[in-house]
């Protein structure tokens, strides 16, 4: 998808697209991807901008047991790509 | 678990101790624990000694499509305490 405006993207409905907030409604865990997905990480401290979540994207949280706020941006997307890799797989 | 001999650790029959390697015989997708689990991130480029393995930890891989060698430690340790949270959660 290189050079591919993210507004384009999002309007192929072949695609499934999600970003992480720690509010999001669903859970990676249950995250159930089929075919094409775009994962979409934004800003770390504050996630997308108003604008960019306008587009109807689906906000995922990891879930996580005790009282941390956030994983940082490397962590949150390392364990976002191996959740991922293991759908491919099985 | 501060202050303890990692020996004195791995001699506790009631703990699950476990460490990554990419040639481990065991896939960390596949890994269930149950109760109390050590995990021990050795070094990131050659792993725990030969010393450190002779102990009988299980080594456990994480899978991984594509032609990548390894993950680097932050990245893999994150995806390993993501899979214990999950599991306990579930």
């Amino acid at each position: 998808f290189e050079g591919v405006a993210l507004s384009d993207l999002l309007s192929r409905s072949e695609l499934t697209c999600f970003s992480l907030a720690a509010q999001g409604s669903q859970s990676l865990a249950d995250l159930a991807v089929v075919g094409d997905t775009v994962a979409i990480f934004g800003n770390e401290a504050r996630g997308l901008s108003t604008a960019q979540l306008s587009a109807g994207i689906t906000l995922v949280n990891i879930p996580m047991p005790g009282d941390a706020e956030s994983l940082n941006l490397s962590a949150a997307a390392s364990i976002v790509m191996y959740h991922l890799a293991n759908m491919q797989a099985s």
